[in-house]
C-alpha cells in the first residue's frame, strides 16, 4: 500500500545523494524541502514538494492508495542510536550522589561500584527479568525518535551471561518494531575473577566467547573498551583481529579516560567506528580521516561524568565523519532520548543543529554500516522517520528539555503517536 | 471528598515542621517516608505510612471515602516554578543559530535581536494570539510536573502592552489548573524611542504604569533586569520602591550578565528573591544571608546562553536559601521542564539531588510567598504533588533527559496523568 504524507512544514531530507557518510562542511547540509511531501510503503518512493505532488498525479504520473496530512509539522529521518548498553540489570542511583560529591568513576569501580556492580546484578538476572527491565526503556527511546538502536553486552563478562545478555538482545529486536543491532562487548571490563590473570580472560574471549557468539549468530559487531585500567592496545587488537575472523566487524571504545592512541588503533585497524574520544591527540584526528573511520561522540556520558567533552569541531572541521549517540548506559548516562544528545551536542561540544542531525541520523547509520538503507529520507531508503511538533527544524535543539515527537514511523508503518 | 493514597514507594514530605524556606543543610532535609500514605481532599489532611493508615483506620480514627494505588511510584510534591517569561509571541530560533556561531545575547541585541524581537512580536500580536501560543507551553510544563508558575510581563515595554500580557497571564490562570503568579516587569529593557531619554521611561514605569497594573490588580511583583546594558542600581531602587508604595513586592534580575552590585541592593530592598546571579560577588553573598532574600538559580539560562553558572554550592554553604526556577522565554532559555532544571543543578553546579528537589518545591514556594500553603507534603498545605514513575527519588535526576511525572494533581484534583 502506498501512503502520500502531504503539507510537511520542512521536510528534512538529510539528502546524502549516494555518499554513505557526511564529514566536514557536508554535515551542514539538510537538504530541506519546504512544504514537503513523501510518497512510501515499506521504502520511500518519491520524495519532493506537496506542490510536484498533486501535479504528477494530475499528470497521470504518481498514485497513493492513502493521503496523510502533516498539518505543515516538520519530518526528519529517524534516529540512529548508534552506541548503547542498554541492557542490564539493577539500578546505580546511588553512585549518582557519590560523583556529584567528587568521587570519580574509577574511585567508585574501585570501592566495588561501577560495571562490576552491574555485572553482578545481571548475572543475577534471567532472560525474562533482563527483558522486563529494558523494554520500557526501548520503548521510551522510540517514543523519543529512535528508530534504530545498537545494544551491546559486556555486563555478563563470562561466555554463558554474555551469550545470555545477547540473547536478550536478539528478543528486543524480535519483539519490538524498532532495528536492534547487537554489538559483543565482552571486552567492557576484565572480571574480578581474571584480576590477576588478564592474559587468561583475554584468551578465553579469543577461544570460547567469541567464537560462541559467532557460532549463535548473535552479535554483528565486537567491541572493546581500550583505556587506562581496561584492556590495553594489545589486547584490543588480538581481540578485535579474532572477532573479525569470525565475521564480527570491530569498533572501539577509544579516549574516554585518558590519551590512550586508542583511535589510531581504530583507524589501523580499519574499525567502523572508534566511540567517545574525549582525549583524542592530533594524530589520532588524521588517523580517523585518513581511514574513514566514524567519530561516535556520547556528549550524555561527558555531561554526567562532569568531563570535558569531546572536541567535536576540530574533528568536523578536520573531515572526521562525526556520529552522536546516546551511550544509554546504568552507570555514565541513563538517557535513552536523542533530542538530548542534540541539545548537548550543541551547547556543550558547539555543533550546529544541522552538524548534529546529521550525526544522529545519516552519520549514525552508517557507524552501523546502513546509510545505504537508512539515515536519510532517499528514494529507495526504508520509511523511518519521525513528525515532529515544532515549525522548523531548529527548534528541535531551541526549544530544549522535551519530547518534540508527535508520530514515530518505521517500515512505512506508524508505531507510535503522542497522546492528544 | 477524602481520598487516600497508598504504597508509595517514597513519600517525599520536604517537611519543612513550620519553617517558610530551608537554607544550607537543611536542604537536604526530604522527610522521606517508605511505603507512605496521604489523605487529602483540596488540602492534605493526613501524613505517614500506609501501615499507620491502616492501622489508624481499624481504630476509628482515620476514614477516606476513595482509595487509591500508588504502586510503588515516588510521589513529590508538585515543582513552584519562581521565574518565567512564558508569556511571548514569535520565536527566535534563528538568534540559537548566530549564538552556537559565537555571538553573545548582548551582540545579538545590539543587532536588533534580543528582547526587542520578541517585544515587536508582542506588540503586533492581540490577546488572543498571546493566549494561543502560552496554552501548549503551560500545559507541557504542567505535564513535566510544574504545578506553580509564576509569569512576568516584560516584552511589551508599552503601558498598553504590559497590560495585555498581564491581563493574559490573568487568564492563564483562570483557564488552566495551575497556580499563575503575575510580575510586572516594565523595567525588562529600556524601549528604542526611549533610549536617548531613559528617564522618561523610569518616569512612565513609575507614574503610569505601575499604578495602573496595581489599580488594576494585575501584578503581585515588580521585577527589574538590573544590569549592564539595561537598568542601574539607582534606577531599578526607583522602581522597585514606587513598586512597593503600589503594593507590587519587589524581586530583582540581579548579576546575571555582569558583577553589578544588584544583590546587595535586593537584599538592602527587602526584595523577596534576587535571580540569576551569575556574577554575584561575596559581599552580595554575605547581603542575601543577612536579608534572607532567597537566591534563585536559572541554570538553564547559563546552559543556553553558555555561560559560566551561578555558585549553587557557595550559596548554599553560606545558608542562603537557594530556589532553581526555569526562566521560560525565548531569548535565553526556551525550556519549561523544571526536570530539566534539577539535572542542570546537579551536573552543572554540584547540587544534590535532594538540595535540587527542595530548592524547586519549597523554596520556590517560599520565592513566592507561598510556602505556608505549598511546596512541602505536610497536614494543612494544599494539595499538589506528582506521582513520579521512578522507584526512589534519586532516579529523577540519574535518569535524565525524560519525563518522569506519571500523574499531576492539583488542589487535590488529578490534573494530568501519563498516557499508557
Amino acid at each position: 500500500m502506498l501512503t502520500a504524507l502531504v503539507h510537511i512544514g520542512q521536510l528534512v531530507t538529510v539528502r546524502a545523494d549516494g555518499a554513505r557518510v557526511k564529514a566536514g562542511s557536508a554535515m551542514r547540509e539538510l537538504g530541506i524541502l519546504e512544504d514537503g511531501a513523501l510518497l512510501f510503503d515499506e521504502r520511500i518512493r518519491w520524495v519532493g514538494t506537496t506542490a510536484d505532488l498533486f501535479r504528477q498525479r494530475e499528470a497521470g504520473e504518481l498514485f497513493w492508495d492513502e493521503l496523510l496530512e502533516a498539518g505543515g509539522r516538520v519530518v526528519v529521518p529517524g534516529f540512529v542510536d548508534s552506541h548503547t548498553h542498554a541492557v542490564f540489570a539493577g539500578s546505580r542511583a546511588h553512585e549518582y550522589r557519590l560523583r556529584l560529591q567528587g568521587a570519580t568513576y574509577q574511585q567508585i569501580a574501585a570501592a566495588g561500584g561501577g560495571i562490576w556492580a552491574t555485572v553482578q546484578a545481571v548475572r543475577r538476572a534471567s532472560e525474562e527479568e533482563l527483558l522486563e527491565q529494558a523494554r520500557p526503556l526501548l520503548w521510551s527511546a522510540l517514543r523519543h525518535g529512535t528508530t534504530t538502536i545498537e545494544i551491546k553486552s559486556g555486563y555478563g563478562l563470562s561466555l554463558a551471561d554474555e551469550l545470555k545478555l545477547l540473547r536478550v538482545i536478539r528478543r528486543l529486536g524480535q519483539e519490538l518494531p524498532l532495528c536492534v543491532v547487537p554489538t559483543f562487548l565482552g571486552a567492557h571490563a576484565v572480571p574480578p575473577e581474571y584480576q590477576h590473570r588478564r592474559s587468561a580472560y583475554v584468551e578465553l574471549l579469543c577461544s570460547e566467547m567469541i567464537p560462541a557468539v559467532a557460532a549463535e549468530g548473535l552479535a554483528e559487531y565486537c567491541d572493546v573498551f581500550a583505556d587506562e585500567g581496561y584492556f590495553t592496545l594489545e589486547e584490543a587488537e588480538q581481540i578485535l583481529r579474532t572477532a573479525s575472523e569470525h565475521g564480527l566487524r570491530p569498533r572501539l571504545h577509544a579516549d574516554e579516560l585518558a590519551p590512550f592512541g586508542a583511535a589510531e588503533l581504530a583507524a589501523r585497524l580499519g574499525a567502523v567506528t572508534a566511540d567517545h574520544l574525549l582525549h583524542i591527540s592530533d594524530a589520532g584526528i588524521v588517523a580517523l580521516r585518513e581511514a574513514g573511520t566514524i567519530a561516535t561522540l556520547l556528549p550524555g556520558t561527558a555531561y554526567t561524568l562532569r568531563l570535558p567533552y569531546a572536541p567535536a569541531r576540530r574533528l568536523i572541521d578536520a573531515g572526521v565523519p562525526v556520529a552522536l549517540a546516546t551511550d544509554c548506559n546504568p552507570g555514565s548516562c541513563l538517557c535513552e532520548n536523542m533530542q538530548m544528545v542534540l541539545s548537548l551536542s550543541c551547547q556543550e561540544m558547539g555543533m550546529l543543529p544541522e552538524e548534529a542531525l546529521v550525526a544522529a541520523t545519516l552519520n549514525g547509520a552508517a557507524a552501523l554500516e546502513r546509510s545505504h538503507q537508512l539515515g536519510s529520507l532517499e528514494v529507495g531508503k526504508q520509511a523511518d522517520f519521525l513528525l515532529l511538533a515544532v515549525r522548523e527544524v531548529t527548534e528541535l535543539v531551541y526549544h530544549f528539555g522535551i519530547n518534540h515527537v508527535h508520530e514515530v514511523w518505521i517500515a512505512g508503518r506508524r508505531v507510535w503517536q503522542a497522546p492528544v
